[in-house]
């Protein structure tokens, strides 16, 4: 029986016993919570430090030699054939959001060991090293900077953004220092020589479920865009003034938010969305002098995003023009697009397609520590399919099946990797 | 010199000393407030005892008997040609929002005063007793109910109506008593025996500026419905969740908000007015799950409000329906419409016309004393210009030459009232 499982994986497909393993350890690392009951995991804290030392414990048992990086990034190394090897990385992160899911992160850290597990169980050396990184700062929920773990790996993490402080005062060097880390090492974090980084994330969409598909391919990391748009009309009595002589800010805001999402419905790779508005003043029986939105934009594109935001802004100008109100626009945040490296793309779908399963490519419209790394290597990612593309949520779900799928799949793509000729 | 002015007075056209003597006492009066340089006084205050002390005095010196009712309403009786003739009764509040401007309510009661005071200053005597009334009650800021005082002399004010408090915890009859009124007189304040009341007020919104009118005729005070409308969606993560795949609440209660424009732009005689909207969870970066929002809608014609209400859901239920969204509506305040009599219509209309304007008939959006004094008698109103329709702000502004008009159209309505069918 046992025999007959391990053909079964050599072959590609999963194995249950993995996939229920790998459930399991994720349900015993979201303990490691700021409050019981609910996960709850920021950077540089006491539950990180304790996540991070059950990690190295298991990486351990799993043969890998474990450091932790300046960062507090704890750093699993399994050799390849040889000792020394160029590594091929892993990982995803263990930091949470406040009242989180179990597997935002932390899946794509313990899938990444239990592949290695498995090598490890059945004495396999590739002819490189593999690398499984947990990085510490995804969520950027305690620091008003974010993927600092990943950027010192990508090569571009700055001190100054080390200065930063938390809502306590508690500077990002202190936090730091006070976890064993090295703020003076930033330099010494970056990991020019290895081959690339392949992050396994749960979608946080819907476009798996939909697809009735436990995996994806990710082509890029959308880049995305914040606008505020302020509309000025004239405020009145409800009662009061005549439908014709109003310059309602409201009704003219309502148009431009049908705007946005008709252009991002129009735009093949555009999403567009308005998450927040407020009318002003605000009574139920006076007609809106302001209104005020967001509209957040992404593309795995960055011009079809330009492109997008573009023609959004000419029908929120038109129709501010045609009602006579002003607009305002103010861009904030503003992040361009990280493509995943086209070979790296090609050999994950290989390996889903070994394993038995279509090959979806889609877009991330998450960030993830996949863009900062980019900077020093290829990138590739794989999305696992979550229950009603919930996130940051303690509903949170994916099956033990699709957890199996996914070890598999990175199994394989690790057993046929081939590190030549990446990115072209 | 001043035989001619009275000439022209005579003949219907405004005399500038009394517009200018009318702008002159509202400024003064305006002092009667909580807090110095801004103007606010609420029901049974102080500064409402000082104001209608103010206002009595300035009413004996016009030649009126001067009491004050149960309910604390200033009222100046003037005379008719015999004394105890059934009397015509003029009047407004002189209570204020919060922050008010110097003519809402005011204008209305202390242009009634000039035109007695012009009466008097001739030695006129109609065929008929005036009575200014200055009511206290109007805003109801204090108090959560409102309209008490006009309320009691319409017949329908309610022992039950007394015992609301203020925010402090003191009841309305409490307050009342303290003011030196009388809360077992109400049935005594109804006014079953008037000929009618004619209510002058600042129109409070923009259509005599519009139509470059001094004065116009009001045919009703509108009736009103207020409506929550609550959409539920889908949250999701403004980057992962395709367009195709959203339940976007914020997206379906836009195109709601335009259907409540559209079904007001489409219907005579209605308006109807988004004044809050509220998108959760509210984050830039999430698809909003569910967005309220309010629909304030009026009416001269009870008919058409209810029309117009059936189809504003009508074409939200659509939206909720083609966008498989759920929509919860809920009804707050209901009021029905007020008509003016059809005889003080015409009287109003013919005084106008006497002084040269051309009789533009209105609607009233907001809602007037006159609403609450029609359960006894016949009522009119005459709205006067007031700049931008501008109201319930420091802003609020009318010209003194409007001001003397609206003086001299009230004097020639006066000289011409006939009380026999008004109704019809």
């Amino acid at each position: 029986m046992q025999d007959n499982t391990s053909d079964t994986v050599r072959r590609g497909a999963a194995d249950p016993s993995i996939g229920a393993a790998l459930m399991a350890r994720l349900d015993a690392f979201a303990a490691f919570s700021e409050e019981p009951g609910a996960l709850t995991r920021l950077f540089l804290t006491p539950e990180h430090a304790a996540a991070a030392k059950q990690l190295s414990g298991w990486m351990a048992e799993a043969g890998m030699t474990v450091r932790t990086d300046a960062l507090g990034t704890v750093i699993g190394r399994y050799e390849g054939t040889a000792p020394g090897m160029p590594a091929l990385l892993l990982g995803s992160h263990i930091d949470t959001v406040r009242n989180a899911g179990k597997y935002d992160g932390n899946l794509g850290v313990l899938a990444a060991l239990a592949a290695v597990q498995e090598l490890n169980r059945r004495g396999e050396r590739l002819p490189f090293a593999v690398e499984v990184l947990g990085f510490g700062d995804e969520e950027g929920v305690r620091f008003p900077v974010t993927l600092t773990s990943s950027r010192a790996v990508g090569g571009t993490l700055t001190p100054a953004m080390m200065e930063v402080a938390d809502r306590e005062g508690v500077t990002l060097s202190d936090a730091l220092r006070a976890f064993g880390g090295d703020p003076g090492g930033i330099a010494g974090a970056a990991r020019r020589d290895a081959l690339g980084y392949v992050e396994l994330h749960i979608e946080q969409g819907p476009v798996l479920e939909a697809e009735n598909l436990p995996v994806g391919i990710v082509t890029a990391i959308n880049g995305a865009t914040r606008l505020t748009a302020t509309v000025t009309g004239m405020a009145g009595h409800a009662g009061t003034v005549p439908m014709a002589l109003r310059r309602d800010a409201l009704a003219a805001a309502a148009e431009m938010v049908l705007a946005v999402e008709a252009t991002a419905l129009e735009t093949p790779d555009l999403v567009a969305t308005v998450g927040r508005i407020a009318a002003e003043p605000g009574a139920v029986n006076v007609i809106p002098s302001r209104a005020v939105f967001t509209i957040d934009a992404r593309s795995s594109s960055d011009a079809t995003r330009r492109a997008g935001l573009d023609a959004i802004t000419g029908r929120l100008r038109a129709v501010a023009a045609r009602r006579g109100l002003d607009l305002s626009l103010e861009t904030g945040h503003e992040a361009t697009a990280t493509a995943c490296a086209p070979g790296l793309i090609r050999q994950l779908e290989s390996a889903v397609e070994r394993c038995g399963f279509r090959p979806l490519r889609l877009a991330s419209g998450a960030g993830h520590d996949a863009m900062a790394v980019a900077a020093a290597m290829p990138v590739g990612m794989l999305f696992v399919r979550c229950r009603g593309g919930i996130s940051h949520h303690p509903a949170e779900s994916i099956t033990a099946e699709d957890a199996g799928t996914a070890v598999a799949v990175l199994l394989d793509f690790l057993r046929h990797f081939d590190p030549s000729n990446l990115a072209a």
